[in-house]
């Protein structure tokens, strides 16, 4: 199994968004995360899943008013989660992925999942939970002055791809507070060569890699 | 310089899509190619050009009713070329590349080029005479049972990311007639994994390759 994890800062927790102007939110970006980590040429991906972690961080900002004295709390995050194994109704354009997010989004949201559309999964959930609940896996993250991908040394250690967990950010990148969570979480750094990329062309990269050493190594 | 050229067949050559179905014509298909050719996290690649070969095949298919006697003539195609040195207006969503096609193919159409939009030019054209404007560049070939790229000794060959001009189909894949122009023009045939993939993730592959090479032997 390989899981994605991107951190969708702005993404919205509620269906506020049209499929005509999916850059808001940036859910057009997440829709690219999507096709790139499920779409093979005439198939799919079926051993990954994408979390989608939609933060709406935008409402965490301070009110700007001086004359507000509350504290405006954080919104509750939430995870999409899409299921190689399971998607139904997902095609390759932004606006198939959209549709489905939005759809899920719909939902009401609980701490469990719920299948908004078939493959498609919902709950409310953070970065810190998910981690967690991946502390038995591979944890790897995508940074520009992590070690490059192929320069690590698989024969020695070919965990690495061994159901990886990949953590990526998104046009925002990763906050401090993200990254101290990764420390803890003992997560790796690695990079994917000399120029930083989007978080969609960087899941590309990433299959390769893995692509490239299962057809030496099996799965 | 860096050029793509995509055999866009199923491509309209008129502006007879709406922004709000990209998947007619399968201007999806370009948009994301556009996307993979182009940006950079947080820039865009100033020496490629992405040519994309409208040829709305669709049009050309014989006539069903029997009553017709006519015979159907192949619409001529038009070549879209976005600039990354020059484009403007651009923004990485599929529906921001739609908008810049569309308004490409609402303009009158010359055999010489004129510009839609900043970046973004559009003439009358087809794949042999484009292969035969690049018959002085390192033209190459996209499929599966070609070469490893990762295999070719570069250090022997460094010509072949040397101003090369790559040729990848869309969901159709590249017919047989397209494939014998390849062989007229002597291209080079590589691939680039063990798994078939969609040609916009191609694009972000061939890349990184790319960006490798030029790292450690400069441009």
């Amino acid at each position: 199994m390989i899981d994605f994890i991107i951190l969708a800062h702005k993404a919205h927790t509620r269906p506020v968004f049209k499929l005509n102007d999916l850059t808001n939110g940036r859910t057009d970006l997440l829709c690219r995360c999507i096709n790139s980590a499920l779409f093979l040429s005439h198939d799919l991906r079926r051993d990954v899943n994408i979390h989608l972690i939609h933060m709406d961080n935008a409402k965490a900002e301070p009110v700007e008013s001086i004359e507000s004295t509350e504290t405006v709390e954080p919104s509750e995050s939430v995870i999409v989660r899409f299921s190689g194994e399971n998607v139904r109704y997902l095609n390759p354009d932004e606006r198939s992925a959209g549709s489905l997010i939005l759809k899920a989004l719909e939902k009401e949201c609980y701490k469990y999942e719920i299948e908004s559309t078939k493959g498609v999964y919902i709950r409310k959930g953070c970065f810190a939970q998910l981690l967690d609940e991946f502390k038995e896996r591979n944890v790897i993250y995508l940074r520009e002055d992590g070690m490059d991908i192929r320069d690590m040394d698989l024969d020695v250690n070919p965990a690495i791809f061994d159901n990886p967990v990949f953590v990526l950010g998104d046009h925002t990148g990763v906050s401090e507070q993200e990254e101290a969570l990764l420390q803890d979480a003992k997560a790796q750094t690695i990079s994917l060569g000399p120029i930083s990329l989007h978080s969609d062309h960087c899941i590309i990269l990433i299959h390769n890699e893995i692509d490239r050493f299962r057809a030496i190594h099996g799965n």
